[in-house]
């Protein structure tokens, strides 16, 4: 396409999962040249998309290749290495986000450091070096605290809450002989968990989309309602203010998710994610411009879309593998029993707990639309038989 | 991926056009293993489909071989001959839709004699073997009279106005040459250019949309305005009975699009299509099921999707190539300008007067709808520089 239309950019995505399979519908309307380096043929992104590099999508050599093919990069992960992300940058490869923001999003002591210079409202915290620590920043907070692991973790792990010393003992010691950094977090209580997308170019435009309420299960996302219902709209702006604060002191391009805690007097910040998010998957019905279209509407340096509603609500579902891998012969019932609810599946091997697809309904009634998508996603996992 | 999830199935569309382009989009929220014949490698859903077989996607050992590979296949264009398309029914090959109703959108004399025995409303029409035969019928309808290439065409051109005998002579001395069969049709006096889409399956369950205007400008679709503003509802009805008992009684299964003029007392049937039709890809942001979801729907014999509209009204403008093949650098200004226009892009080489791509705009007030849909597309184009 290039070579036919020479102004039409080549994007190229790092990651072959889900983010970029959502990320490719986008840029076929944009009519962008669209790649993406996937690890495995079998990669969600890699099962559809037209352009794939196969390679390893955390290493340099493939990463800088790929690179070097594109005239812009982007991620569906965090998972590539900062002196990786470095090389490339020293190479001349645009990446977008850069190393620079990128870093906050990887490394969660250099993030609470720098939201605390923005005087962000955060839970309180503090680097682990040891056993110790943990136990005089209990003193001040109460049991339970939340331990993470700042960058990585273990036995496919970041996030242990422990109730007393010897449980943070036994997490402090793992994670020291793994070489795993930690930091301690006050266990907020919290009414809700929200969430927040903006979108930030280089040109420094922004759009932030409205705060959605996400609700978790056993640390997964099962449920996204936006808007969060009966959020006050104090408490929405300055969600939303907050997101476009971090997304320019952090000089972040593209899409930024901004995950919070509603508490009773304010909101304060979780986690931050610099790409497409689960938490924006109800934007590609929900929104006039999707997350998706928006990312490459944000890295390309272009004009970014209206981020308004598409309808008073939109919830979004998860669909989680269950213990039947034979999701599409569900289709017949869902599809029968609600015309309305929009499937997408990620063409990945089912496998119980894994995130295999989502499902989004839209309407008037948040309450009517949560049972619905639960029905649907319920009903495609095989839970309801 | 049908290995992975062996009830997955395996769609082909025959055509690399724009509309196999956004079938892909479609099949991959879908996660149907969506596969596409097409002639050339530069062919619009080639670019970005990730499974591509490059043959003849009018003849006959390529259009067998790729149906092997496939459950089910359905086609982006109607020009596979009717030849072809029996020897691989024969073949055991499963086409949505069949042979059999595709003969009524690829013959016009045939589809005439089928809407005849339906009673359908249609202009006046007869088949025309010499000249005399215009003649005769301008004598009843009076001049000028539409004659139309039944199948084929040639010069590139299947449709003549001709105003008297000799303009008449002309036009059937060229196609008795060329062996091309015709028809004549009276020139209907109509008030504006209608379309409705339905959707029917195997099972029979049909989804029809509301009826929209469609905006013709030398012989070309320039803009559609769903729905069609002002329409009485007793000829809204008229028309959507009118697809479904067409799509019924020609035993379509997909999408049928049936393109209409509005009379002053009625709508009476001017041309069919068994796919995606332009006149329908407002349905991408405009319904809660876009033609592409529903023809994948309706050729997979799954349950069909909501038709439903998401806003008051939504307007389409297709995107005419101009001068200048240089689309995308417009779209700085074109997103800056408004926001909400989503545009869609073929990828196809920019030729003067080709369609290479459509916006969308979604709303309440059709007239402003419209502008911002024109102003998008013009300046794309190119034409108000």
């Amino acid at each position: 396409m290039s070579e036919r239309n020479r102004t039409v950019p080549r994007v190229g995505m790092v990651g072959g999962g889900q983010l970029s399979r959502m990320t490719h519908q986008a840029a076929i309307a944009l009519g962008v040249d669209f790649s993406v380096l996937a690890a495995d043929p079998a990669d969600s992104a890699a099962l559809v998309c037209g352009s794939v590099t196969l390679g390893d999508d955390r290493g340099l050599e493939d990463v800088l290749a790929f690179t070097k093919a594109q005239d812009v990069v982007t991620f569906d992960h965090e998972h590539v290495p900062e002196d990786v992300l470095r090389a490339v940058e020293e190479a001349g490869g645009l990446l977008r986000p850069g190393r620079a923001p990128l870093r906050f999003a990887q490394d969660k002591l250099s993030m609470r450091t720098r939201l605390a210079e923005l005087d962000a409202p955060a839970p309180r915290w503090r680097a682990v070096s040891e056993p110790g620590h943990v136990e005089e920043f209990a003193r001040e907070t109460g049991w339970p605290v939340v331990i993470k692991a700042s960058r990585g973790g273990y036995d496919g792990k970041g996030v242990w809450v422990v109730g007393d010393g010897s449980e943070a003992r036994a997490v402090v010691e793992r994670a020291a002989a793994e070489g795993v950094p930690l930091l301690v977090e006050e266990k907020v209580a919290f009414r809700r968990e929200l969430a927040v997308q903006v979108a930030r170019s280089p040109h420094g435009q922004v759009a932030v989309y409205p705060v959605v309420e996400t609700v978790q299960r056993g640390g997964v996302c099962h449920e996204v309602i936006a808007p969060a219902p009966g959020l006050s709209e104090d408490k929405a702006l300055r969600a939303q203010q907050l997101a476009i604060e971090i997304a320019r002191a952090l000089d972040v391009t593209g899409m930024l998710a901004v995950e919070l805690f509603e508490t009773e007097d304010g909101v304060v910040v979780n986690e931050l994610a610099m790409r497409p998010h689960n938490s924006g998957h109800w934007t590609i019905e929900g929104a006039r411009t999707s997350q998706f279209e928006q990312h490459l509407r944000a890295v390309l340096n272009l004009p970014l879309g209206s981020p308004r509603t598409n309808a008073p609500f939109t919830v979004m579902a998860n669909l989680l593998g269950g213990e039947d891998p034979e999701v599409y012969r569900r289709y017949l019932h869902v599809m029968a029993q609600d015309p309305e609810v929009k499937v997408h599946f990620y063409g990945k091997e089912v496998r119980p707990g894994r995130k295999i697809g989502h499902v989004t309904v839209t309407g008037e009634d948040h309450r009517d639309l949560l049972r619905r998508a639960r029905a649907a996603a319920d009903h495609l996992r095989g839970d309801d038989q």
